[in-house]
């Protein structure tokens, strides 16, 4: 059984959610349409729901992102879930038990799901093959693999604006290279059938091969943006700096940047976009950061909805026995 | 419009709590009010009320303060909200964001109360004026500017025990320059009409012109506790000793330390307080700190209440409308 | 009244839980009947009950332990009760309060549980004596002294494998010396009944006197294992090492490791228990540790539901008056 097809169940359903490859339209828009229906309850007096109350939710937290663990935890309270936080690097590392002795720990405390963020490839792939069958993974990043719950959110985003993907022409710029956002991203927007993915990149920021992923490679941000109907801008890594990729933020800026000008290349009612923290003067002027066309705050707000969609859909497909409910 | 009169709204309700200054006696007395009737909250078998259920409240906090942290999130948890701690000092600072853009950021995430604590003055206040219109925003201590929550605590502790506020003296002891507590409950007192307020210190630890803040000023212990009904002692921050504005902790409890011979001064029926935590041997001694007049636990407990009537009325005010409800 | 005593009230139930020293078999049977029948909950669909809904409970740790604190913290979620972390060494040691301002302080704040856990033997009973009568102390590990859930999750455990406490044979593997589980697991071995009861380690990790426990003596590891229905290895401290008290670890595992070839020694049906995290290699083989004679995984499973059983009955018995409920 392949590394993408371990996250599904014998019959296809949603058992893990570890990475895009693999799952189908049908997939992704199952998830899309119960996450436009949970975004509503976020716009109520009561924004909960008690579909997980009783579960309880593990994040595994193995690289630090507060940004990140936040949305988790509160999509899984917007659900009635309990959530337990562990910060698995400062913690049982300590007495030097292994990641495996922790995690046999951990689901022996009838845990339901576990979030995981590590710096590593693989690793919440690794976790899901090594749980035992009752508990669902959620990949919450992935090293340079993957961000899969990222990629569910833009692209619930990009349909709540220009619902037609065949139609569509999307440009992702920036560090393409060591971004698992863009590799997610690229991976749902093909799944979906996105007439025109463009990566805009310098060529020490692009993975090799990058055209098999089924994207055009622009290396001039000027002639990429034309006509697309969404930017997508990266984090530039400021530690990328150190090391001979880049030459400096002033000179990215320079040529990658998106300014209100160059922004002018696009449709006219392209949006842009950034999975966030922006680095307002390196990759993104802050006029277009803040302007109209700009949906970076909406994307935040969209992946409380499209995570607790995620964490419903997975773990209805583990329902215990019904002969043993209160 | 005035810094005071931003927390109110177009009809002079309270929107945020920032700071006391600018507050009417009926603001004061609805608060006080509320808090009365939750206070016997904390005395049932169940000690929650569904009153914030599905809101979600979050913690700001830019300064560590476990025990104010704590209060905050009891009296969340009681009326039933989502809590969310963020320690800022040490997470989004490291990705280099910026204080608005994790504003941004966190209120995009549907949340619906922020509590912030931070060492510059302003800094609540300029949260509340850059967060979405249906965010409240409470104030847990900024700088040396204003500690609202505690003032109202301290004004609710003595009405519990003087209720006549206009025939009341009250003493405040202590560090008054660098007390956020001082002022806050200064201007508390004064709205309440109560009759003699008192600063007893020496002059390196008064502000310049304290007097016009309507206060009497003494600098000789024995003289200002005379006949009062209420004593508040403030805590000294021990730092200050470094510089040269205190001699010794031992000179200073010599001369401005609260002892049962010169609590004796004051009223037979007295109350002590203290904001906590308190120095034992410094500014008070302990056969005080633990007598029979001392009110200092009260004030923790009545912290809870006080803080769960605010949270209750500022959100109160910002009731989304009613067409959207579950 | 002495230590012993001083957990339960004139009735003879139990207040708090400090140690099993001083319990009656009577007290640890209705602990282990509640836990079974709460055991089935985690099996549930929904794995929650109401019986703290409103109930405060305070985890506060002087030590830190994340497994520990974990299994508390879930066990409190699961009865539905608010649950607060304070790592004490960490917050008011910043600001100079004594240990007994700080629980005043707590107590105020109207909490009705404490889970204590310290590197001192007596600090949770030290708490105990000192906080208000409606708030009950469980020990979650103090110093060298006791561990007493954990004891009580090992009897559970034994007890679901091999019911008849006056026919067993059980052995306790390892550093005697320094372990608050062994200590409070042969009270709890000897409360039950049990009829043979072995400690097997050297001469340099037994308390003296250790005779008097009611346990034989064996520094022969085969001897010691012999006809034994239940082995329980400690966890070596590997910060012993360091002294004179121990040779290596490979020396350590080549006298008292706990190996297949070794377990043959034991009855057929035994089964290998250890508190965890466990040390590979140092006290026992991984294919014991992992083999089909292993409930270490158990042992943390049962953990959940001996601690909800432990907190039921402790704030049972300390209700309050009927008339104040909503």
């Amino acid at each position: 059984m392949s590394a993408t097809h371990f996250q599904l169940d014998a019959q296809g359903r949603l058992q893990h959610f570890l990475t895009i490859e693999g799952l189908t339209c049908r997939h992704l828009t199952e998830i899309l349409d119960i996450a436009e229906s949970l975004h509503g309850v976020a716009e109520r007096r009561v924004k909960k729901l008690p579909t997980l109350h009783g579960k309880t939710v593990v994040n595994l937290f193995f690289e630090a992102s507060t940004r990140t663990r936040t949305t988790f935890e509160l999509a899984a309270k917007r659900l009635s879930a309990d959530v337990l936080t562990l910060n698995i690097a400062t913690s049982s590392a300590v007495k030097g038990e292994s990641l495996l002795d922790t995690l046999r720990n951990i689901e022996a405390m009838q845990c339901d799901m576990f979030v995981v963020r590590h710096s590593q490839s693989g690793a919440a792939e690794f976790i899901a093959r090594h749980v035992k069958p009752h508990i669902a993974v959620l990949n919450a990043g992935d090293g340079r693999h993957a961000h899969p719950t990222q990629a569910m959110l833009d692209v619930f985003t990009i349909r709540r604006h220009k619902p037609d993907f065949p139609s569509l022409r999307v440009a992702i710029v920036g560090d393409i290279l060591h971004s698992r956002v863009a590799r997610s991203l690229i991976h749902a927007l093909s799944i979906l059938g996105t007439g025109d993915i463009r990566v805009i990149a310098p060529r020490t920021l692009l993975p090799a091969q990058v055209e098999n992923l089924g994207v055009r490679v622009f290396h001039h941000l000027p002639e990429g943006l034309r006509d697309v109907d969404v930017v997508v801008m990266l984090r530039l890594q400021r530690e990328r700096m150190e090391g001979a990729l880049l030459p400096s933020e002033q000179e990215f800026f320079q040529q990658y940047g998106l300014t209100e000008e160059r922004l002018a290349l696009a449709h006219p009612d392209a949006i842009v976009m950034h999975p966030g923290p922006i680095n307002r003067g390196v990759e993104i002027d802050s006029r277009v950061a803040d302007g109209p066309r700009s949906v970076i705050l909406e994307q935040v707000t969209n992946g409380i909805a499209v995570r607790m969609a995620i964490m419903s859909i997975t773990l209805g497909h583990h329902a215990r026995p019904v002969g043993e409910e209160v």
